[in-house]
């Protein structure tokens, strides 16, 4: 039905995160209909991702070398490289945009580690989606009071933060998990059993 | 549109909780096409319902005095009764279903008091809908350890737990707030910032 | 967990149109807290509707006869009894709400008739649950020049109505189906083929 | 917060349709993960898109000229150029994707015309909007026997409507709007006034 350039970026855009086809196909007529600087514009922020963005060595946080007073050899991001940020403090997330999102609540200040994903069970398959190894190799290394393993509260989050738990025990480290309990503005008449029960237990 | 009989009781069923006219309406269709016995069986348990609930002198939880061994002058309901229930805890809640939610986790030994509502001032008014005067006597006459208060982290349920928390503090007695943080099932990415920020603080 | 009144009441309620254990909850408890006189009012209204409202003999709609310049032996809703009613149109519905919500329009001035339900196939059991035999007496001694079969267009109103046509078409009477389309404020893009092949055949 | 090239493109993906700046945060970094040959796929799509999409000088519809026998100068889309289309029938749609909503009902064998937009009022600024100067070319030098205005049945789509109606009725043609009336799965209960009135205005 589509020509066969307009199908082919359907179906790239169709693998982005939270796109289906049909916003696949709303993304490409609008590049369509995009004047030609526009559409160059896209077309170079995309070589520049490209070109500029690296990713963190030690948390894997992608960064931009060059923005560190020019230094593109940098191999670090500007959160690792900071000297005022805490580095006794170990954080795990599952996702650049956690690290992000603990970022904005301004009430964490140490290191970050991103996992890459989550794993949904134990075999080795599974373990291979996440940054097992760069992580152990991190701890080990580390000087850390306290790691905090930060991935979600979901099924698969539970399940990676057993094994990561497992893990990195050897390593003798302080291991903290996020506080579970009520979210600002939920009701405990429609809570499940298990927020209710971490909201009793955490009281203070 | 209505008969008047039919429009007098979707007038009332209206006043339930969560129910809009169009629902009252689908109410008492409901009701009309109700075989007579099932019809009688529906009149007789409100009958019922009046005669044989009383709302606990202490806690102001609803119960049936009856079902205590036949003393029908119990004036407490079968938790504030309970010899084996912690008399040194008590958790103050906005309304009947919160006790039942925490009631449920089966991780709540201690005593209960239903506030009967929120304030959302500190007018006059606003007052007059909780049981403040009931409370303030039942924490003074009390032999609490502990008083968690358990309103909801809504913008109503802080406000009144301020509230308390500033008429209950000159009896001199802990007081303690649920624990906020992340629900079971919640995601980082998601979370609002105080909610975040609760569950960094939170972190165990 | 709940007194036994409390339960029984929690039972009957949870039989009401949608709703669920939880709101039925929440109906009782908003009773038990109710004053007397409103309680009073609510027993009373409903004794009120079981006394006052008969069901048509014509359409089966609920009316009160006594609003009928007090003829208590009246047997024809107000609709059915209206001379300035148009005689020769006829529709049929699923129930009491869609006839309400035709009549709203005030494009419709004939008679009706509520089925008092769907049916989901064509099982001597399925049948039973409508008025199928009323129906066709009705129509059978009608002078109807159009019969609109004003099901709903979901899965079991189109069962109902291809089950109504066929036992209705002997009468040789016209019969008409509601116009299928999309519905004011709704986008093509996310109409599904079938309304949006309705919206192009019943262009006008 | 972000690199200065991670920033930049999220404000490129913002003004995509549906995109807010969370989502255009998950797409950069669902970028910076894929491996350089993916890519240089998607840069390459984005480019060949550029390069041979072109816009039907008769609809507004994108295609690719190559894809006709390459005759590379074709300024017909393949609907405009398909001989067994009806071309006495026209129908007038806000966008591509109404287009092809259209087209997979496969119940329509006309021309289209893409307005390119609608207007919520009549001031010049708001009938730059639209091509109603290509459109009312286009109706002048066709020879219609029918133009159907497939706007939306939204605020805005029926303002476009009427004044497209406006616009084009000296050209003599006849003019129609889709139908109006209940969606496949809709309920009359739930139905607005004006969609139910419509229902039975267009019964059949």
């Amino acid at each position: 039905m589509f020509p066969r350039s307009i199908q082919k970026l359907i179906d790239l855009f169709s693998k982005f995160p939270t796109v289906g086809p049909r916003t696949a196909a709303r993304f490409v007529f609008y590049l369509t209909k995009l004047p030609k600087e526009k559409f160059d514009e896209l077309l170079n922020s995309l070589k520049d991702l490209r070109q500029s963005i690296k990713v963190c060595s030690s948390c894997f946080n992608p960064f931009d070398p060059s923005e560190s007073l020019g230094k593109a050899e940098e191999i670090l991001c500007p959160i690792c490289r900071n000297n005022s940020r805490d580095k006794t403090l170990f954080c795990i997330v599952e996702k650049e945009t956690d690290l992000i999102a603990i970022e904005k609540t301004k009430k964490y200040k140490g290191l970050y580690f991103i996992l890459g994903g989550t794993i949904s069970g134990l075999k080795k398959n599974d373990k291979e989606k996440i940054r097992i190894e760069e992580l152990k190799q991190r701890v080990r290394n580390g000087n850390f009071q306290e790691v905090i393993i930060a991935t979600n509260p979901t099924v698969e989050g539970e399940t990676t933060a057993l094994y990561i738990e497992r893990e990195i025990k050897p390593f003798n480290v302080k291991i903290t998990r996020l506080g579970q309990g009520l979210p600002a503005g939920g009701e405990l008449e429609y809570a499940d059993e298990e927020t209710l029960s971490s909201a009793l237990e955490g009281r203070k």
